[in-house]
């Protein structure tokens, strides 16, 4: 299984404190040790960072971990791997253009019987369920919508129904961003926290490391965290049902 | 205009030494501050490093300098933009996936009249003359080639014929690689070296560096390097003329 984490944010801010909690799982105090990655989105461009090397060891996290990205979407995922080897192109988050737009998705879970998924418009590079999914999935919205609507929010709807059908197929955590909106989609293990004002303080589960975010943010900054697991001790995450769907655009919750 | 690297190798092989003297050109020995990326492939995956800061001053460009990723095909690129502002959508190199495999291309130059070049399948994500026409190009590749062909110099044949429709456009110095081959086209700027045994010692142009390839390579390592400019100063480099292309595999010429 693995673990992720994502970012939706009505202005450019950085992940280090989230993500400096992830990175832990991958291969100290979670089994997460068979790669990561991370893909940031600005303006209409993203930039991933991953490598197959456990992250908790890995120079370029230590890189991505000190250097304050600032984004408004952002996703995460550190990997241990089920299906397909441990490899770059096996390597999570992934990207495809759609209508001139960069689609990123992270997946956790395990499916099986996936053979039956067979996109044409768009090909796995590597060999994990976690990826054919995702071709398939924009094969289907491609379909569906040959060019780009003009409400978005649609796309990511249909998204989250094409969801129940790969989750019949098995464990099928994932989420999905085309830098506006962030898709949070439930099979078992998800929860998410809007941080807004009056902001308060929080410690990591998983390193010595406290924030306070009244110092970090301003007054009218709203920022959602989803992760598998909670990342802070002394916040209040919010646990998502089996089936469920989270769609938020700039922070705010819209769907 | 901008500024071209491209490596074709047959071990991984880094190329720390050839990317830290273009790196002095952006925007130190050379005026081409408008961001910089570079694309490693590693097996059937790649993974992209860029920025749109200029690379002299880049915190990844640093960490991409130290730390050796070895690959057997690499392209980079540093921008001085002309068309399409600075921002990360904008820079190179570009990566699209085509029948399950990453192609990645870089473009050096500037084209005219290119709103002919109206690709479908695949959309420019930023607004820069290059991205179109990478999208172009593969957009002609996939028409002639609706799936994998079992040889595909004849595809990076195609490609460079393709290229020269675009360079009576303008200037279209271009590197395009799956990972296996790497293409070089030339329309007025680019040379070329391949290192192979005995090796001997290299000085950089742009900085103060030199290295002693012998005791950094095997006795049977191939190692071609591409640049829009030599990069070294004692060794003998060769130009590419007007409409020439070069193909590459795995550090070999092969067409």
């Amino acid at each position: 299984m693995c673990e992720l984490l994502g970012m939706s944010a009505n202005v450019p801010t950085d992940i280090c404190f989230s993500f400096s909690g992830l990175l832990e799982r991958g291969g100290n105090t979670g089994p997460h040790k068979d790669g990561w990655g991370i893909t940031f989105y600005e303006g209409k461009g993203c930039r991933t960072f991953k490598d197959p090397e456990p992250s908790c060891r890995s120079e370029i996290a230590k890189l991505v971990k000190a250097y304050p990205i600032k984004s408004v979407s952002v996703i995460s995922h550190i990997r241990q791997g089920n299906r397909g080897p441990v490899c770059l192109e096996n390597t999570h988050p992934f990207t495809r253009e759609l209508w001139g737009r960069e689609i990123t998705f992270a997946h956790n879970g395990q499916l099986s019987n996936y053979q039956d998924l067979q996109p044409e418009h768009y090909r796995p590079v590597g060999n994990t369920d976690s990826e054919l999914a995702f071709c398939w999935l924009l094969d289907k919205i491609r379909q569906k919508y040959p060019s780009c609507p003009s409400n978005m929010t649609d796309v990511f709807r249909y998204a989250a129904k094409l969801s129940q059908t790969l989750r019949e197929k098995g464990v099928f955590n994932m989420l999905l961003t085309d830098g506006v909106y962030v898709l949070a989609y439930c099979s078992n293990n998800l929860q998410w926290i809007t941080r807004r004002a009056p902001f308060g303080k929080a410690t990591l589960i998983d390193a010595d490391m406290m924030i306070d975010f009244q110092k970090e943010t301003g007054p009218n900054d709203v920022v959602t965290v989803i992760a598998t697991r909670p990342l802070t001790n002394d916040e209040r995450w919010k646990k998502m049902q089996p089936g469920e769907s989270a769609l938020f655009k700039l922070g705010e919750l819209v769907s």
